[in-house]
């Protein structure tokens, strides 16, 4: 390996991109490091890393840029200045910020006309798993751009899935699975506050809640079978059952005064489907009903 | 133990009631059962319980009557019946059905005034665990009731933990429980929806998906440490980043034509954190805003 191909360059300094230049200087990779607001490089330049003064002196110093900042908007306003475009061609950007498909699209036809290579990908675990078997990546675009760059990827940790040549096909999963993550965390932030208003306090209530996390899994892969069967057995818990339980929290919530509009906007879709005559069917038939047409 | 006290009674035979009837079956408890609709019984004949013709009939059998029914409403109706009620003086009823704090102190008081035993339940894991080492029930009520009736219980499989004397703590906790529960399959399902319009089978999605189940639990107890500390620390994924995930999955939802009113709902309230100028706080804030002063 040539010097320019052990190096990496990370643009962002949040806690995401931190973790992810921390486990390549761990790696002991050369790492070069930016931020659009200076002073974010934490101890990473006291453990090797090299603190750029501007991001295209940062993206100079590499063949492969690992881009993770808040979203595209963000990573745009980074890497489409002139100068920072001009010294991107011939390069490879791996934007492993979370935004859109759409705008991962927008994104790589933006670098193909200017010469650069593209890779996008998403992070599924939190800071703490970066550099740890935990972690979990999703990479997707050109699959000799990925086989290349696969190795220096890999020193971030954890497993790394390629789904594919379509660019936005780990925006897509990532929107997916945050879309069951940020309901999951909304709905329990709100039960700690039901949970308070009936005297229960947070420490009290954890415990049974991880224990709620514990049985999703084997849900979601029966869930999982039913809709691509198109048969959504209600046999062990009919949606009737759901939709009553879920006014139950509905009422109790708001007698406390605590704001229910994620579980009422739930709730409707439940009874939703108790209209369409399917109020015997499981709890997945839901996806069939919010599938368009 | 005389025969009265071995021998209960399950009135309700959806798939829960017929579940709990089974293990208490299966552990040679002399087990009576009865449902508003006849011949929901199943196989629980033939392994050699009781089917009652009647409410009255049925209780009139044991000591001990668990009652597992949609709601407390249909609860009311077979308990509230003079015939019924009156077969009741002098017995225990274990009420398992899902509803409100309220409507379970509402029931106590009404088991009180009419000579009735009463205590109140919450199964907290699906059907098929019932029976086994798997399942998770919380109860609450009399103290020596409880004792009484708990070798019973306990052959319904799995661990029994009694909350305390207030009636209304199981479903206190059952509410909050299930609060995090259907919130988390309502975006389960949406999220399926979402993979589904940008081409990504149910079967494709769902082992990522178990994956994030999987990271829940020690994010939960972390958010709990942070709500009773009052201190929400954003250093890990500040809510700004969540809001900015959340309102990606509603432009694609809703591009999709997919309706997003769940996760709008939850994109309100970590908007309004940060309008309240906490957004480098966690998201555990938002439980903190939720609370009612
Ligand atoms: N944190 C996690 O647990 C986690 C897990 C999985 C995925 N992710 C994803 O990783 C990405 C980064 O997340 P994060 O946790 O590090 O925090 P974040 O708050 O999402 O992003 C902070 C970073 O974005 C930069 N930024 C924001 N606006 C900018 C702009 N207009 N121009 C240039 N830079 C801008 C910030 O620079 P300044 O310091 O100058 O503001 C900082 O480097 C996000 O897409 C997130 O969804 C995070
Ligand atoms: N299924 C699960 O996985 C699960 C897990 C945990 C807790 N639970 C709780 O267990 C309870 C029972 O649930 P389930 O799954 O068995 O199904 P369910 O659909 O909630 O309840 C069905 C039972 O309710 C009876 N019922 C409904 N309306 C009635 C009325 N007006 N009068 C008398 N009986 C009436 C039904 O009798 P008919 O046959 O005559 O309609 C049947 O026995 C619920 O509170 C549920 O929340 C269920």
């Amino acid at each position: 390996m040539s010097y320019a191909e052990k190096s990496v360059t990370v643009l962002g300094l949040g806690p995401m991109g931190r973790a992810l230049a921390g486990a390549l200087v761990g790696a002991r990779l050369s790492t070069t490091v930016w931020n659009r607001t200076p002073g974010r490089a934490g101890d990473l330049a006291a453990r090797g890393a090299v603190a750029a003064v501007s991001a295209e002196e940062a993206v100079a110093g590499s063949d492969l840029i690992v881009v993770c900042v808040v979203d595209y908007a963000a990573a745009n306003s980074i890497l489409r200045r002139d100068a920072v475009t001009a010294a991107l061609r011939g390069r490879t950007v791996v934007n492993l910020t979370a935004d859109t498909p759409n705008r991962a699209r927008d994104a790589a036809a933006w670098a193909a006309r200017h010469g650069i290579g593209y890779l996008d990908g998403a992070i599924m675990t939190p800071v703490p798993t970066i550099g740890t078997p935990a972690a979990v990546f999703l990479h997707s675009g050109p699959e000799d751009l990925h086989r290349r760059h696969r190795p220096v990827l890999e020193r971030l940790g954890g497993t790394h899935t390629y789904l594919g040549a379509d660019i936005g096909r780990a925006a897509a999963y990532d929107l997916a699975l945050l879309d069951v993550f940020w309901t999951a965390m909304a709905g329990y932030t709100h039960a700690l506050a039901l949970a308070k208003a009936e005297g229960i306090t947070a420490r009290e209530l954890a415990p049974f809640a991880a224990g709620i996390g514990a049985i999703l899994p084997p849900l979601f892969e029966q869930a999982a079978r039913d809709i691509d069967s198109g048969s959504f057995s209600g046999a062990g818990n009919p949606i009737t059952s759901a939709a009553s339980s879920m006014a139950h929290i509905v009422e109790t919530s708001e007698a406390h005064g605590i704001d229910a509009g994620v579980m009422r906007a739930a709730e409707r879709l439940a009874r939703r489907v108790v209209e369409q005559g399917h109020g015997t069917d499981g709890f997945s038939r839901m996806a069939d009903l919010l599938t368009p047409r």
